[in-house]
């Protein structure tokens, strides 16, 4: 079964969103790969390691797969190849697309979560998951045609598209267009210290002290990218809007938004949420 | 086994190209379902029909899919359901992205082709074939930071990037560009008149009057896309090129050009290609 997909808005502070990533990649047990290659500072990844150490993982080890020719690196291919779990750093999308793009890492990547490594990512990290990458845009609420730079990304799935500290820098007009330009695609929009726990399944869980905006598509009725001028705001209609808080949770395969099971569990103890 | 995928430059008048689509889709026998969404001008369809109809085709007929509300048509789906070859007219790709993503016309689609029927598209119907589309961009040879817009496409192959009209209005820049966002996406220019015929194990065959340019990044050292500000040139190292005329081929898997099957019968016969 595919691993979880855990796109991260940027900011982490909520500690419950790497405590359930290292909880999912098997606890103390977890073998967490961490890649630093969006960030320009070279302390990053040293930093991830202190603190996946503070969750008691004791083996937390950045890959540097900083240049496309270290992306072959036979120890750190099988260091990764063992892993339990994937970190991806934030930083700039564009240094992991044009670094990992291609590359037998970037190959292991996909494989390694298609057999069932969880990948998470934060910012930058969270942006570069899906198959389709917002590269980068500009901010506002109104969708207006050319706003959105996307381009391929590490292509874990292609159901959605992925925005990240969504309403700390208002992009919903860049998310807004990049669903227009194909109604297939479900637009995701995390804000900071946030996540969308994807189960393999294809149902997300958020958690952490902001919200996930989903736009769905399925019912859009028009969308007029194809006749709009460089600049020009796009005419949208139909599309569905969810804003979910913790502990919600939402089904990208039935486009249904529930009750968290963290909730139902409150609600059977008696507890208010 | 998958369908043929068979991206044309747009501006068709050889006439093997037409004639190799039919023949694969069956022949006399074929059932050509022509999509025209992509067009503006309402006469695309019908002179489509008539033109198959000169190849001996008595089955194609032009889908109306002109909004998104036409795209779950129960008539039209169950005529696709029953097609041997799909063909996308040419006009504008973003008609076809913003009207058939996320239908059940779209899904059909791509079922259709996964389970054998093979599909054909000119010009925006070509950029459009793809997962990742070039939705729109600016000429010249040399990439820049921006100049193409791409997003999700109709889906039948992840592994390239398809441009056409591609010398004629001279998109090596754009396609450059393109390739430099993610090194994995195999570039693929098809020039008018022309078409790359992807076989379903991913080699394909170039056919008509001009040549199939292939951006293979396999080898890429170094994109500087990630600093580039927009519109500067970008840095792009390693990247190999292949222009291929009529009856080469090119594997997109092992990614090696090779002399046409059709040379080399050539040759058996001793007759000088």
């Amino acid at each position: 079964m595919r691993g979880w997909i855990i796109p991260i808005g940027g900011r982490l502070r909520s500690a419950e969103i790497l405590r359930r990533f290292v909880e999912l990649s098997g606890g103390a047990l977890a073998r967490i790969a961490i890649i630093a290659t969006a960030s320009h500072e070279r302390e990053t990844g040293g930093r991830y390691e202190r603190l996946f150490a503070g969750y008691g993982v004791k083996r937390a080890k950045t890959l540097g797969f900083d240049r496309r020719s270290d992306c072959d690196d036979a120890d750190w291919l099988a260091w990764l190849a063992n892993s339990t779990g994937v970190f991806l750093s934030g930083g700039n999308q564009l240094r992991l697309a044009t670094t990992l793009g291609g590359t037998p890492a970037g190959a292991l990547l996909r494989e390694l979560n298609r057999d069932g490594v969880h990948v998470a990512g934060t910012s930058a990290g969270a942006a570069y998951l899906s198959e389709h990458m917002i590269a980068f845009g500009e901010e506002g609420s109104t969708p207006r045609a050319g706003m959105v730079a996307i381009c391929p990304g590490l292509g874990l799935t292609n159901r959605v598209i992925i925005d990240q500290h969504f309403r700390q820098r208002d992009r919903l007009g860049r998310l807004l267009t990049a669903v227009s330009y194909n109604p297939f695609c479900l637009g995701i929009g995390v804000d900071e210290d946030t996540a969308a726990f994807i189960d393999p399944e294809d149902a997300f869980t958020v958690l952490g002290s902001g919200a996930v905006t989903v736009i769905d598509p399925a019912l859009v009725q028009h969308s007029s990218v194809a006749d709009a001028a460089p600049g020009e705001p796009i005419t949208l209609t139909g599309a569905t809007l969810h804003v979910l808080g913790a502990g919600s949770t939402f089904d990208i395969l039935t486009r249904r938004a529930e009750l968290s099971v963290l909730r139902d569990s409150y609600a059977t103890f008696d507890q208010p949420s």
